[in-house]
């Protein structure tokens, strides 16, 4: 299995975790992770019910294994056996014959999506529900009774979070964060603890890491609240940037939701890339509503966390509906987010900061092999233009990111400039923590 | 009369005021502040010709009783008692039988507006002189003599200014200035004193106010230097924004002359009000001249006086002539311009700081009955929503302008969040001086 | 010869210059000097061969006295005597006789320019060759051999530079650079040179000069490389803003290519002369490939210099080939040039700060007879609306050039209000240092 491709992996999780009921507590989560920690090792950390969050409590555990509407006759109208959706999460135990009009109170369909089932939760308010498509509920019978059955448990339990690191040159920490408390739904959310499986097999490969790369996976707001708790003074200390990896599977363009300084150093690295790499990418400033960027980005914590993903929650008609499916996801969409992932990791690693070790003057280029000896022939020279740009503007303060804006190409465009440089004793990296702050304010033009 | 609608204080301030014969000193200010002082509970100070103030010095008193220039028939051409604006403000008496050859150049008019008489002055230079329209020109005889007669009277008296505050529960001030010396012309400048009447009248009766106001009247340029030199220390300390508050009664479209500093705090709030309340509003960068807020922002003083108008003085056709007149003002547009100063005001008051009280991730905002227990639902709540920016910007620095901008929203869309949230101890103000400074410099958007 | 116009200077120095084969040492350059030295008096070093300079080393003197190509028959097909250009610069001496394969690889010629002959060197590598038109080059016999010929010696010797300065009243320094190297073109490089030359002329006759003016000519690159190493200290304390001057003699729309630190006095200025002059001018943010401001802007100088240039080096099809005749520059376009020159030098001169002494209020400027007595009038009045802003603005930080952004107009529109205003005592200049730094930043807007 170690040597499976990205896109085995990828099918393989999509197939395992899908049908999984999964909620922010329980067995569900607990066999996601076993599943997931196949190419993600995992370190999982259990929170008992009852413990005290900072506002929150950790809430009892939750866990159902049958639930049913049967009509008079015996037929299932409503089955939790055919899709995990039809139940509100944290449903708390009933058996009863209802009358229609009692129960209809208790279901929830979508008027304008008559196929899709929605998908709803009561996490921290005692209570219980159905949710169906539009179509099921037009055959329920208003004059009728209906047997009414959720073999569901809530009991002193935990919660269940998972982490893994991967330890680089330098203490500054890069955060890669998602979550895992949906039941069947693909898209959000099971693309992105894909994703974070992805990319810790291709970081684990590298051969030199400038940071350490922290991974979480937990349910949701109160896991990624459970983890702060855990963490937060660590994470405060150390992360330089970090990202909610979500939404990442489906067709749709790409969204960049900023860190909240405008100014994180991430902003400047995505914006950058969107640019150079010319993927079609919609960038919107920070807001204090969508996933756990709320919770990182809380002023207590102030933690610089973005978010790259696909079509934005909330702004894709299946989102939170039974139409989010394996049919709304896409193998091969996944791996291209991937990539952009990739080049926006690669891009931090690759911004440091050098200072020009023969600062007075251009160093006589040609001496070194890095200028051609005949001078005044018209050809243009890319590579000793970028060098240039990296001998003039490394004073030591200024970013190899900074650099290559203000030459007008990408960061990549700069390895070999920098390798050349590095060997012929011309620059020399910045030590410690000033590599990487304070930034410099850059002004990037963005879509 | 204490009981007096804005709109009939409105009419009966502009029915007594504007025939008054006002000057920059003399009776015409001093009953002018009287019928003022109906709605408006001014402390008048008298500054006695001669007095050196700054580079200046106190006028002698200017009176004025009759003026005339009549032929030797007996008709009179030109009369005071017609128009007060017939005779240059400041001037000597005269009296004598004269070639029209020498009259000639006492004789001021407007070829471009022969229905109109020029308003003219000549403070600081005795001279004499009379305007008059240039159809009245056009009638006199160049070959006969005629009779002129100005009845004024020049002598040691005193300079007349008004002043009034309302307090706040804080000392930081908001000023508003205007001016009063402009014989018989509407817009410019008694619709000014009569908007100062009515916002002193729409504050007196709010329960709480943030801010002192501090309300000024007095003749342009001499009254403001005046009151500088026995205010100028104690404004310069407390000032937190001004307002010359003139032209505001016309039909023309909004003007806002910004303060000097363009970061100053009333330039943001206006660029905020005019953004978000979509008033047709002409924004313009501050320049030295003008009316008084030259002498506020002078740079021995420099306070962050703006100005809002209608029709910017010198820019409208009627500006300074007897065309500004009864018909040219309209209640109901004086009242709309009310509505803005108001809209200017409350948004100051509102701009606090706050300090979120649970600052570590989100409070769980369903336990205050700030959200609804069943999540997932697709419904757009923006109450939540601006709940959540209140919540995530408020670290004790930023203040609710910038969080509304942030969000995207009018500030007056945070009255609702701000007090529940208050209420529920989820925020507290932030205390004193830093509650108003610094500012954060925020880049609006302005039309 | 003193009393020269400036377009006799220009005349004379093109037709004594052009002929002369330079190249970055060598007799060619010492000649040039002394022609120039006519007009500008330089004060000459020279340094030894050998002498290491930061990375570089001073290169063998390099002389030349015939070269050519000659069939069998006798007849030259390329002849030094005819076009320097002829000769790669640098070329060691040859004589042998040599088939035409052999002599091929030794030939440069632009395929897209038959009737060019290029511009090449080899100063740091011992080579030799031929540069000749693509027209010449088809003349050739493939089977043929050749007698070539270069008299050329390299010895131990030393490189030519060439200094002066014109004092100021302050010890900040305003550079003018330019380059000595080329041998027959006439805009790259002789153009630079001669308006070096006007330029200290012109200084030289003004009554005051607020800053020093410092003149630099030597060969490019290394020449300012050696001027860096002798001089660089004392330009680094007192250098405020600095200019190379170079390809200003051409017929085409003006380049300015900015200094390294986009806020430099210098890139203020040129915005400002260029937006209210009306030029045609191209506005390039810094690059670090071009002329010696490359040398000047290396991290361990960082000195504030820009560049003023028609046609760009590089981007005009004449660029280093003998295109780049007399007939390609123009006696007038350069006196055009010369003008913008003087304009921002003038500019610098006048960028001023002042503080205002009568700052409490508006002082009352009709007692100075700066204001007309009667008011009201709607004349417009430039003068005084430019006189208030110099008072409202003049606070002893805000230089003129910002004052004049402010107020829309251009700053040499304040040399009237500044006289006066210093006339009558109503402003002092700031003294020392603090009247250059540190600067405000403005944002002016540019082309």
């Amino acid at each position: 299995m170690e040597q499976a491709s990205f896109k085995e992996i990828v099918d393989d999780l999509f197939q395992e975790l899908f049908p999984i009921c999964r909620s922010i507590t329980g067995n569900g989560i607990r066999e996601s992770f076993k599943i997931l920690r196949k190419y993600l090792p995992l370190e999982l950390h259990e929170i008992p019910s009852g413990e005290q969050i900072f506002d929150w409590v950790v809430p009892e555990e939750w866990n159902i294994n049958d639930a049913y509407i049967m009509d008079l006759n015996g037929n299932r109208l409503v089955d939790f056996q055919e899709n995990n959706l039809h139940v509100i999460s944290y449903s708390i135990p009933v058996k009863e014959r209802i009358s229609f009009d009692k129960l209809k109170p208790k279901l929830h369909s979508l008027p304008d999506q008559p196929d899709a089932i929605p998908y709803l939760t009561s996490y921290y308010a005692r209570d219980w529900g159905f949710c169906l498509s539009e179509k099921q509920l037009d055959k329920f019978d208003p004059s009728a009774e209906y047997e009414i059955y959720i073999d569901s448990e809530l009991k002193h339990g935990s919660l269940t979070i998972g982490e893994c690191k991967l330890p680089g040159t330098t203490k500054g920490e890069i955060l890669l964060s998602s979550y895992l408390c949906h039941p069947s739904m693909a898209n959000n959310e099971l693309s992105g603890p894909i994703l974070i499986a992805l990319l810790y097999r291709y970081l684990s490969k590298k051969t030199k890491r400038r940071f350490t790369y922290r991974f979480y996976i937990g349910p949701e707001t109160i896991g990624a609240l459970v983890y702060l708790k855990m963490r937060g003074k660590l994470l405060k200390e150390r992360v330089l940037a970090g990202l909610v990896v979500t939404c990442c599977g489906d067709r749709g363009r790409f969204t960049f939701k900023r860190a909240k300084d405008e100014h994180a150093w991430i902003n400047q690295i995505a914006a950058h890339v969107v640019n150079w790499s010319q993927i079609d990418c919609n960038i919107l400033d920070f807001f204090p509503t969508g996933s756990d960027e709320r919770q990182y980005s809380s002023p207590g914590f102030d933690l610089p966390v973005a978010s790259l993903m696909r079509s934005m929650y909330s702004q894709f008609p299946e989102y939170h509906t039974s139409l989010d499916d394996l049919n709304f996801v896409d193998t091969t969409e996944l791996l291209e987010t991937m990539r952009v992932y990739v080049n926006l990791l690669e891009s931090l690693e690759a911004d440091d900061k050098y200072i020009n070790c023969k600062p007075h003057g251009e160093p006589q280029l040609a001496k070194y092999g890095l200028y051609p000896t005949i001078g005044g022939q018209k050809t243009k020279k890319k590579f000793a233009r970028n060098l240039r740009f990296l001998l003039c503007y490394s004073d030591g303060k200024t970013g190899l990111l900074e650099i290559a804006e203000r030459a007008g190409v990408p960061i990549w465009d700069f390895a070999e400039p920098v390798a050349l440089a590095l060997e012929n004793g011309l620059i020399e990296m910045v030590e410690g923590e000033s590599n990487t702050s304070p930034m410099h304010v850059l002004k990037i033009k963005s879509t």
